[in-house]
C-alpha cells in the first residue's frame, strides 16, 4: 500500500483551491490516496465556486495523513495546515495568502521528510504574496528554495548541499535544465563541466528511480549545431563533452552533446514508439521549455529533482485574473498528480 | 499562367538528384511547371537508382525554361546548367560535385533575376565540396551567400545591401531568425534594435507577399520570461521593445517581446484553428528551430527572405551516407516546392 500524497493549496487568492476541487470532481480515481494541506474554509469556498446544480463536493477535515484513506471518493480530505486561517479576496496579492501558502508548503515538506507522505504536489503560489508575508517566507523566491531549505534542515546541511534541478515533462518528453531563472548571458556562464555533471547525476538518479532502470540521457549542446566542431562556440568541447565523459565513466548512460534543434525531436515519444532518449538535459531554460510547452501548457508537469522526496507541480501560475470563477483548467494539476505517483514507485 | 519554377540538383554526390526523381515519381501534380537546373547524366543515373520494376522516370533535356511546360508529367525536364559535366561517386566530397552544384545555383539565380523563372528551390549542397571547387565558389559558405552575391550584382549594390533572413516553416509554424550560424554568445550580441527592426521589416514584406495581407508577427524575447521586467536580462527593454515600437510606427503588425517558451505554442496553427500569430521572429537559431523541428524534420522548409526572388530549400543536408541507395525521403523537398508556389502568388 502506497503512502498518502499531499497537495498544497497554493496561494488562496489564485486558482489553486478551485483546480484542486475540480480535479477531485473530474478524476476521483486519480485523487485516491491524496489529501490537501490547506485551509478548510478556503477549500469549502472553492467547492462552492466549482460545483454546479446537483453536483456537490464535500470537504472533510482530517487531522493526520493516515485518515485520508478513510474519506470516501469525491469528498476532499483537508488537513488544516495554516497557522492563522482567513478567507482572502480572489485575484489580490495579500500577506495573509502568502503566509498560508508558505505554511502549507512547509507542513507538506516536513511530513514528506518524516516519511508520512509519499509525494508533495504543490499548487501555484504568488511570489509577491510570499514576499509580503514577511519572515520566514519573504527570503524565498519560490517553492523550490523553500523545499530545499526544509530538506537541508532535516539533513543537517546547507541548502547548497541539496542541489536540485527542474524537470519539465509531458507524455512525450522529459527535459532537465542546467539553469532556470537567469538571463541568457548568465545561463551561458553556468554551462560549466561541474554544473553539467551534477545535472547528469541528479537526472540519472531521479529519472532512474521512476523508470526502474538507468535512463537514456540525451545531452543538448549550447550553440547552434552543438558548436559545429568549435566553429560556433567552444562550450561543447570545453565543458559539456568532458562532463558527459565523466558521467559515462560513472556508469551513467549519457550521450551528446547533440545539436539542440533536433535532440528534443529525437527524444520525443509519440505515435506508439519511444524516443531515442528517456530524458534530455537542456543547457538553459528556454531550450528545454520551448519543446515541452509547444504542444500545449496544460499537459506540462514541473518536477523538482534532487530533493529527498518526490515533488511535482502543475506548469502554470496562480492566474489571478481567473481566480474565483470556477473555470480554471485542472489538467496540469492532474498530470502533476499522475507524475508524482509514477515517481513514488 | 505562372512562370516555371527551377530546382537545382544540389551536390551530385548527395541525395539531391535522387530526391528530385522521387518527388517527380511520387507527386507529379506538385512538380507541374518545374524543371531541374543540373546535369542530365547525373539525373538519369539517379532515376536508375529510384525507379523500380515496371516504373521508369524518363529525363528530357530542355534548353530554355519555357520548354519545361511541353514535357509530359512523370518526365523530368533537365536544363544542362553545369559548365563541365561528369558523374561523381556518391557519398564522396569532390571538387567536381562542388563546382557543378555552384554552377546550378548561379544559373538558377540569374534566371530568376532575369525574370525567366518564378522561384528557385535548391537541393542541398556540401560546404566542403563547394570549398574544394575553388574560385569563385570557395569564398561562399553556402547557398544564401551565393544567392545574395548574385542579387547584389544584378542590383548594382553590395551583398550587405541585400539583407536576408532565414525563415523555417512547416504546416503549423513559421519562424524568422535574427541570426543563424554564430555562437550563442555572439547571437546575444546581435540582438540589437537595428537588427531586430530589419528582421521585422523583411518578415513583414516577404510573409505579407505570400499571405496577401499584413502578417501578424509575434516577437520572442531573448531571456527567460522575456526578462521578467529586467530581472533576467535587459535586452527586451533596451533593444527588442524599441524595435517593435518602431516597426508598429511603420504600420507593421508586430507584438512582443513575449516569453520565448510559450510564444511558439501560441503561434502554432493546429487542429483546424489558426495560431495567434502568422509568424514568430526568433532571437537566435535554436530558439526558432527547436519548435519547428520538434514535430519532425521531414516537414520543415527553409526560406530565404529578403532576396528579390523566391527561394526555398528542404530542411536537411546532403546525407552522403545514404546517397545512391534510392531510399532518401522526398517529403521535405516536396514541402519546399509547395511553399515556393505559395510564395510566388
Amino acid at each position: 500500500m502506497k503512502k498518502p500524497m499531499v497537495i498544497t493549496q497554493g496561494d488562496a487568492a489564485g486558482i489553486g483551491p478551485e483546480i484542486i476541487v475540480k480535479a477531485w470532481l473530474e478524476a476521483p480515481e486519480v485523487l485516491a490516496g491524496c489529501f490537501v494541506a490547506g485551509d478548510v474554509a478556503t477549500l469549502r469556498r472553492a467547492a462552492g465556486w466549482v460545483q454546479g446544480e446537483g453536483v456537490s463536493v464535500p470537504v472533510a477535515q482530517i487531522t493526520t495523513p493516515a485518515e485520508a484513506a478513510a474519506v470516501p471518493p469525491r469528498c476532499i480530505p483537508v488537513l488544516q495546515a495554516v497557522a492563522v486561517a482567513g478567507l482572502v479576496t480572489p485575484g489580490r496579492v495579500s500577506a495573509q495568502a502568502g503566509r498560508m501558502a508558505g505554511d502549507c508548503v512547509v507542513w507538506a515538506a516536513r511530513a514528506a521528510l518524516r516519511g508520512e507522505v509519499g509525494a508533495v504536489v504543490t499548487a501555484p503560489l504568488n511570489k509577491e504574496a510570499l514576499s509580503a508575508a514577511g519572515a520566514p517566507y519573504a527570503s524565498f523566491p519560490g517553492h523550490t528554495e523553500l523545499l530545499q531549505a526544509e530538506a537541508a534542515r532535516h539533513l543537517g546541511c546547507t541548502p547548497a548541499q541539496v542541489p536540485v534541478r527542474m524537470m519539465l515533462a509531458n507524455d512525450e518528453l522529459r527535459t532537465v535544465l542546467v539553469s532556470i531563472h537567469v538571463s541568457l548571458r548568465e545561463a551561458i556562464e553556468r554551462v560549466r563541466a561541474a554544473n553539467v555533471l551534477e545535472t547528469l547525476r541528479i537526472t540519472h538518479h531521479a529519472v532512474g528511480a521512476a523508470l526502474g532502470r538507468a535512463p537514456r540521457i540525451g545531452v543538448a549542446g549550447l550553440n547552434p549545431h552543438a558548436g559545429e566542431g568549435g566553429l560556433f562556440g567552444r562550450e561543447e568541447i570545453e565543458q559539456i563533452a568532458p562532463a558527459v565523459a565523466q558521467a559515462q565513466a560513472e556508469g551513467i548512460d549519457a550521450r551528446g552533446p547533440f545539436a539542440p534543434d533536433t535532440v528534443f525531436m529525437r527524444a520525443r515519444a509519440a505515435h506508439g514508439r519511444s524516443g531515442e532518449f528517456d530524458v534530455v538535459v537542456a543547457m538553459y531554460h528556454d531550450q528545454g521549455l520551448i519543446p515541452v510547452k509547444y504542444l500545449g501548457v496544460e499537459r506540462g508537469v514541473n518536477v523538482t529533482l534532487g530533493l529527498p522526496f518526490v515533488r511535482t507541480s502543475p506548469d502554470h501560475g496562480t492566474a489571478f485574473d481567473r481566480a474565483g470563477s470556477g473555470r480554471a483548467d485542472a489538467q496540469s494539476l492532474l498530470a502533476a498528480i499522475r507524475m508524482a505517483r509514477d515517481l513514488m514507485s
